[in-house]
């Protein structure tokens, strides 16, 4: 419940055989170990991987069992493509596609509502096969903005338009909206994606911001301040969800989507949108012995200026991926110049790295990781690395 | 005129006198030296410098002395902003402004309409001092996107809304023009954003897509790829316009604008929008040596998926930014592995760098150039390096 300041972000993982169990440091060598024995059942050599992670906001504990579900499900949602011979950037989007029928997420049904009392979506998906990349920001009244940006992803892979136009990768609005529904995905009426918990929330933001903008008397920075802290323990809805996906054959692809901020003003874009910024998947290739995906969650507005997705992707590329990681997080982002005026840094990743370090004998690991900075005290769970600033990164994963 | 296949793409520079000549090759140091020849006149022995772009895209001949005159204008505008003590921010969005309100530009006034013919702008603009970032994409009903990008930076700059809330940094659509006119810009009938010269070319491109759409059997590629570059020397209508400034304390700053592609699908976001790829602008810290802007223009998708604005500064903090920029262009873009699928990959940069190489002993040097990839054949200027896949960079600046 928005409100109370308890972590309950989750983050699900299954193998392709949906039931073994993700180790609690995923950063050690085991599961590349777990793969390769059961490499014998799998086309290549290779198996796939699921990563998904609801948000990066805090939430009621009493909900932590729902957001448990959601990601198992979504998981299973993308094993079930990936057993069916899907590629990663098919799975990736199932999975999405599930965190945002959740009625808990802050994505697709349910999502915060805007300054205007409107549900408008930002969603990206990022193919590492193709390194085509697909983006809608401020849609309304599509339940799964995920499929739109898959489908512009996918359209753009088809190559020009008529007369020698370029597909778009970036719809926004109205735009985007009349976009999916030409191209077969159907309308959800606005009012079908309220829940009556955000629709709740929605009131009690208001009331709260009303009263804060009565008490502000215009230049008591330390009231406003107060104010903030209040309303980020309150209601820190930043709750971007987010998946990542290795398929059979090695390939790897990225998503993530959000309803945004509460209280947002209407046709604010966040990171979830942005390129480089919400989610980031790169195969490996002859500058990369590294295939790299990530999706973040978090404060839109630092995670675009820091470009986070796509410095963690880089992070990644080096042999010591968690010593790299935590630097990333350190200096690109929690103490990042481009964020020196912030007072507190919001934001996480869950990341994925997969290699081939020998083409004759290929071998993989997956590596993944639910960052997060946390604003005034750490969650209480084991292996958190706090970090200057507020922050930490998780190596669990529970 | 949009139709012809001729270069007109034409860059000024005014050193704060506004007086002194440019030289042939900005890369060389003579500017620092004309710099510390006047430093006397100038606070702490820092001269401004302004350069502009009115597009990548390809122009009648014809039109070449408007172009030029637009953007000797917009330099004038800048400059005069610096010379009354204008943060070079403040100078950016200056420039911008007058390259908005020119009728022959695709930016602002007279932009390209989209396949609906309405006219719907993209602009951002980048402050090196902050590392504040704005930009507004979908953007209808405006004249001056710009002045609304530039009106997020500073809002952002001023900390957090009531009850805590972040300030946004990215708005689209009707959002951002509702919040644009709440900020005191006024709207501005779509009617009187198009010309007499947009509706023609937006009449004689839907012409066109009509009868390729006709002509299409549907799977015929040859066919399909001799339109496509039919329509790219018709009417390549690339021609964002952009600015990068350094002012006389030193600070750089960068902005860009868009009416985006012609015949663009409504709600269609190019890289001037887009954080990174349309413009980028950072002082020099402790980590770079030097303060870099850079400004953007060309195929908006193909400058988002590679990031280039955000390359380019990247490359000029190597010792030889010439060098450096020839590879960032050649490998970051024309032979990006992003582009891979991509036959023609379309775009350029103006770019800026300044160095304090040594604090005791002020100087600076500033580096202007034009970067710009053709397609089927480069315009016939001195200085012109071919690069791979019909790419090229120019150096000269005329």
């Amino acid at each position: 419940m928005i409100g109370l300041t308890n972590y309950a972000g989750v983050m699900e993982s299954l193998m392709n055989s949906a039931e073994e169990k993700q180790p609690s440091s995923p950063l050690t060598n085991s599961w590349a170990k777990k793969q390769e024995s059961s490499k014998s059942q799998k086309p290549n050599g290779v198996g796939g991987f699921v990563l998904v992670h609801a948000g990066a906001g805090y939430h009621s504990e009493s909900k932590a069992k729902e957001y448990k579900h959601v990601c198992k499900r979504a998981c299973q949602r993308a094993v079930d493509q990936l057993k069916a011979g899907a590629l990663a950037v098919e799975a990736v989007a199932a999975a999405l596609v599930e965190l945002e029928d959740s009625p808990f997420t802050n994505a697709g049904m349910g999502s915060n509502l805007n300054l205007s009392g409107e549900i408008e979506c930002d969603a990206s998906i990022m193919d590492g096969k193709s390194l085509h990349f697909g983006a809608v920001g401020a849609l309304s009244g599509i339940r799964n903005p995920v499929m739109v940006a898959n489908r512009l992803l996918s359209e753009a892979q088809k190559g020009k338009l008529s007369a020698g136009r370029i597909p778009p990768c970036f719809l926004v609005g109205r735009g985007a909206h009349d976009w999916a529904v030409s191209h077969g995905i159907p309308p959800c009426p606005s009012d079908k994606m309220a829940t009556k918990f955000s629709l709740s929330a929605y009131k009690r933001n208001k009331r709260k911001m009303e009263l804060a903008e009565k008490m502000d008397t215009g230049h008591n920075q330390t009231k406003k301040r107060r104010q903030s802290s209040e309303n980020e323990n309150g209601s820190g809805c930043l709750d971007t969800v987010g998946a990542v996906v290795v398929d059979l054959e090695g390939n790897v692809a990225a998503a993530v989507s959000s309803g945004g901020l509460a209280m947002k003003h209407p046709g604010r874009v966040g990171q979830a949108a942005h390129y480089g910024c919400g989610c980031w998947a790169e195969n490996a290739c002859n500058m990369n012995s590294y295939s790299t995906a990530v999706s973040t969650s978090g404060c839109g507005e630092h995670l675009i200026r820091t470009m986070l997705a796509r410095e963690c992707s880089a992070a990644m590329q080096s042999e010591d991926a968690h010593q790299a990681l935590l630097e990333a997080m350190q200096n690109k982002f929690i103490s990042s110049p481009f964020l020196a005026s912030e007072d507190r840094v919001l934001g996480g990743v869950i990341v994925l790295r997969c290699c081939r370090c020998v083409e004759a004998q290929p071998s993989q690991n997956f590596q993944g990781i639910l960052g997060k900075t946390f604003k005034q005290r750490p969650p209480t769970m084991e292996s958190t690395t706090n970090l200057q600033r507020s922050g930490g990164l998780l190596n669990t994963a529970n």
